[in-house]
């Protein structure tokens, strides 16, 4: 266990612990395990296997390459961690492409909650008995793929972390970013005026907080019309309720 | 510079050099760099001050929460990567969310490039006019917030390098995964047959290779139709064509 007690609890399950904290020890992330914002304890999947070789993992039924993590090992590392069948009150999550995109909603949601129990799979992906027996959530983090589910978990611990209390501090607003306003976020500029022949918009250095609020308002518009329809739409759905 | 010459060449400007590699350290991404398959060169932003303060960001024009990070200082640190205006030939990738979300054709099309120059912020973001000046291509690795770049460059490192020539080897197939046919991938069940009353589909075990086929595809379809009505969409007016 790393980080004090109290504060959102993660878990992570997984082939490979010397993963953990990786890039979640260091910078905003670090200084709040440190401090006790959140804790982050790793489980070694290959601890709960009873064979003599410790395999994790077989050959898949019905044959194809690769291989599957089985069901029997995963499920003893899981109820070790959540006391058996009784749910200890964080979300199971499973870090799989076919998942529930994240979105920042999800993110906060999570934040708000006690903690998460995060299981990261690898090679071909998990006995699809295990996510129904032991209801987890599968989450994706983007469609592509990668090596195992251990970057996708570190991506999500950073996004939840930062939304702690008392983590972000006076650093970020939190609150003009993108996806909070369902836009993408406006351009941002800062010293020198000029800077290779290229200036600062006119607008941004006028004084007028109506002006900049709207040329803002206006470009955050603009580009996610551009470059998100997707995001549009919804914005746009969200804006006629 | 993590790796031997030769293979994909990744560079990472960050304010966090110790990140890197993290997880990319450990299992197949580790054991890649370790083989030469990719190389791995982190740049200090902070080495490219000029200042006694060595400042890397300022307020933002026009006021607000935050800071930017500015674009005479980045200018700098890219250049001395890849020798000024003149492209070294590998793309320039800004870590952001308001980027062209991440599919794994694009990592496909890194994975068979000469390797990527990955720009990471901190803060609100960077001047814009850097974006600009220096021709970055904004990547996005989804619709939710980070703390800084530097876990959306391991992610999109960890999708890359496991498609470098060499890597996988027969450990995974890597061409009937998810989003590589365009669909959700089919569930997994490997050994025991039954496991807490749960029995593996009997057309698994029938040792009918088109009849398993067939399951695969329609599972696949059926996942893809629940989860991602927007992935199958996709899926079918490709087949339209």
């Amino acid at each position: 266990m790393t980080g004090a007690e109290g504060g959102f609890r993660a878990t992570v399950l997984t082939l490979y612990p010397e993963m953990f904290p990786g890039p979640l020890g260091v910078s905003l992330a670090g200084k709040a395990l440190q401090d006790g914002a959140w804790s982050l304890e790793t489980v070694q999947i290959r601890d709960f296997t009873t064979d003599k070789h410790r395999m994790v993992d077989d050959t898949p039924a019905g044959g194809g390459a690769g291989m599957v993590m089985k069901a029997d090992v995963l499920a003893r590392a899981i109820d070790h961690v959540s006391g058996g069948h009784v749910a200890d009150g964080r979300p199971k999550l499973y870090m799989s492409p076919r998942g529930k995109p994240l979105t920042q909603a999800r993110v906060r949601e999570l934040a708000a909650g006690p903690g998460a129990i995060m299981l990261c799979g690898r090679f071909e992906g998990v006995d699809e008995r295990l996510i129904e027996a032991r209801d987890f959530e599968e989450i994706s983090i983007g469609d592509y793929i990668l090596s195992g589910g251990e970057t996708a978990a570190i991506v999500i611990l950073d996004a939840i972390v930062r939304l702690l209390p008392g983590v972000m501090g006076n650093v970020m607003s939190g609150e003009t970013e993108s996806f909070e306003t369902g836009l993408l976020e406006h351009p941002h500029y800062t010293k020198p005026q000029e800077w290779e022949g290229r200036r600062i918009p006119d607008v941004l250095l006028s004084g007028n907080h109506g002006a900049i609020d709207k040329w803002r308002r206006s470009e955050a518009e603009r580009l996610t019309k551009e470059r998100r329809p997707d995001l549009w739409q919804a914005h746009r759905a969200l804006l006629k309720k």
